[in-house]
């Protein structure tokens, strides 16, 4: 399934081969599995998802409900990647560069959202605020930028007028 | 140049196969040519650092200067991939799991920051915010989710109570 180009659309030839791989390292589990089901951005009321973790990751999930919110990456699998002018509309009349756009047809189809983890059960996470399809592939899971608070000591690149 | 592992750190073997690829679209330009150097995390005051992009993607940035907050995702190629459970501190005394963290050491070692868009020249982004090293490649640019409403219309999963 393959989205389909429109008309005015820019696409380029992507390079023959890839400069670095990813490992899926779970799969996620939503409600919508048709495109046009899914919303556009992840709502912290939506419905719970659920977050699968593959060994041999599992336990890398350790302390991570120390953490409500959590940035989780996925490949979105279904998109293309050769768009880099698209007409997000359909209308025909107004065009964005693709990183102008959160559209998942991108060069690097990477989505990203934060999440309210809701609860854990093994090497499930059930959280809310996802917007992919079902069966999406998961990639990583970080706790959000603005909850976190590293742990490693800071260094003087931390501090302001700082290298 | 890899990343030591400390005494306690758990690791795994990584699967033998990648299940996807990435391209390198571009390369980030900072003050920072050593690991203990960079900040832990970026600042909105921090020093303007540029952005590159590669052809054929430079004419995906167009219309990117509406925004004035940027998410950008960037390999950490020096990381090690194998690690599951880390000690941040180095103390022997506390050990977090990868996904609990926001070390660069993951199996997917992609960082993600929020940055403030200065100015464009040509295909070059000149932003604040950043935390790598010198020289990582770029992997995606979107606007910030918080500063971003879709062009596309809206869906009925994106109501309160949809599907």
């Amino acid at each position: 399934m393959q989205f389909r180009k429109r008309q005015g659309e820019t696409t380029v030839t992507p390079p023959e081969d890839h400069d670095a791989g990813l490992y899926f390292i779970g799969r996620i589990h939503t409600p919508w599995s048709d495109r046009n089901d899914c919303p556009r951005q992840g709502r912290p009321d939506g419905p719970e998802c659920r977050i699968e973790i593959f060994p041999p990751w599992v336990d890398a999930i350790e302390g991570i409900d120390r953490f409500e919110r959590l940035e989780i990456l996925y490949w979105l699998d279904r998109s293309r990647r050769d768009l880099v002018r698209q007409n997000p509309k359909a209308d025909g009349q107004r065009f964005f560069g693709t990183f102008a756009l959160r559209s998942p047809q991108r060069p690097n189809p990477i989505g990203t959202s934060v999440v309210r983890l809701d609860r854990i059960e093994g090497p499930n996470l059930f959280v809310r605020g996802l917007d992919c399809l079902d069966g999406t592939p998961l990639i990583d899971i970080k706790p959000d930028r603005c909850a976190f608070t590293p742990q490693a000591p800071p260094k003087p690149a931390d501090s302001p007028g700082g290298p």
